[in-house]
């Protein structure tokens, strides 16, 4: 049972903007990456999942505040945590923090749902399937604040 | 004093990813145009401002929320509203919808901070300048929900 | 039968980098969206045709020159053109200026290969349909200058 | 003086588009990201360079050839060789493996200028600083094939 990842990206200079700062949509693709790198260092992949083919995690919230601008090169640790667990959804946290800086930059929030997909037929949502939900729970409450 | 600004955009190949869908990370970025689609309306620019030429709006906040998947081609509006004006911040609301379609299909929201900013010094956040303050203010209540 | 198609785009904040101009990456983000303009033009799409629903288009080769920066706000004219038609694929020229602007920004050339593809099977080239290929020509060669 | 560089990326979910695989543009981004990993692994940045601190590096060309496509949670490995240098100019050639795979995928090329540029003053081409020049060297034309 797992709750938490590290995930360490380098900001790029496609990830800025003229402003010299990273795009602040730029922290949301940062979060998936980090919730993908989760699910591999859980043995699992958002897809591909032969024993679960048709399975799918759209976001239905994503949200982050912004503390601190990163910018080129800046070496930034994306913490995962896992905030709350229901029968068809995931609820992720996000610390964005320079490495080896002590600095929270910036901490994000995206909800995901498993849903059912197959082509040509709408996504319905599903409960997660027992050998994914068996390796995830929530990470204690004093890790989330 | 305006209020509010609609504009319109196509989804396009780059902005879908391998579900078939747009990307939940381009809802932010079509946010960010329609509000300096507002600005160009109200003849102000975010940036090359003479009148105002250090003066930034950093995001503090930007948060979404996803009712229904975007895909190739659909053309959307987003409908952008001042949800609130302070002294120096100003909160935008975004409902999205397909063009001529009846169904909100997200609806999102970006507080942006006044600041002013020289290269090599840290940005500070400032009270909106009169020239922009003047020309904009928040939405009637009944348009925000 | 069609060889052009000018498509007009405002060069927005997320498409800058910290440079100031707009990355260079997203040139091509550009002339895509103008090669599915060229093909609505002619009552077709890239993708969702009825007639041909295994039909792809992958790019074999993309390159560009670059002449001048493009700007936040900047608009931009993308003449996209015909330049050379073969049995299974299709060479397209693009032609950037600024809208009302003389000088011509950056030139840039794809190559697409039509393809079949269906889930879980590789994509193979074929012969453009028909009813596609009967709509398009390449464009008289002074134009490709 | 150093000719080469071997950068590996994974194939993130925000880089892919609806047909399944990395959408043709985020090729140069991969190109550029593993470039300023050779400028650092020289102990040399793009930017903030105190030694040259208007220096910057504008692209006046890029292309790519695609052989075959690349996917969600491919690992990548970059290798940036030095292809041409010139007073003013660098010409890079990039060649996309799949980590642990025989193959190339893609075949790029960047070239890029040396200029010097100052805030409201047009990018000028300049010879590039000995400081760099020195450490950078065409590979030899054997591993260019």
């Amino acid at each position: 049972m797992s709750y938490e990842f590290k995930a360490v990206r380098r900001v790029e200079f496609s990830d800025t903007d003229m402003a010299g700062i990273m795009h602040f949509s730029n922290f949301f693709r940062f979060m998936e990456a980090a919730e993908h790198g989760f699910f591999r260092s859980l043995g699992l992949s958002i897809i591909h999942d032969a024993a679960h083919p048709e399975i799918g995690w759209p976001r239905v919230r994503a949200e982050c505040e912004y503390s601190a601008p990163l910018h080129f090169q800046d070496e930034v640790e994306i913490q995962l945590l896992v905030a709350e667990k229901k029968t068809k959804s995931i609820r992720y946290l996000f610390k964005f923090r320079e490495v080896n800086g002590p600095v929270e930059v910036a901490r994000g929030s995206v909800t995901v749902v498993c849903v059912t997909h197959r082509p040509g037929v709408k996504m319905k949502a599903c409960a997660i399937p027992e050998a994914i939900s068996a390796r995830i729970t929530a990470a204690p409450p004093e890790l989330l604040q």
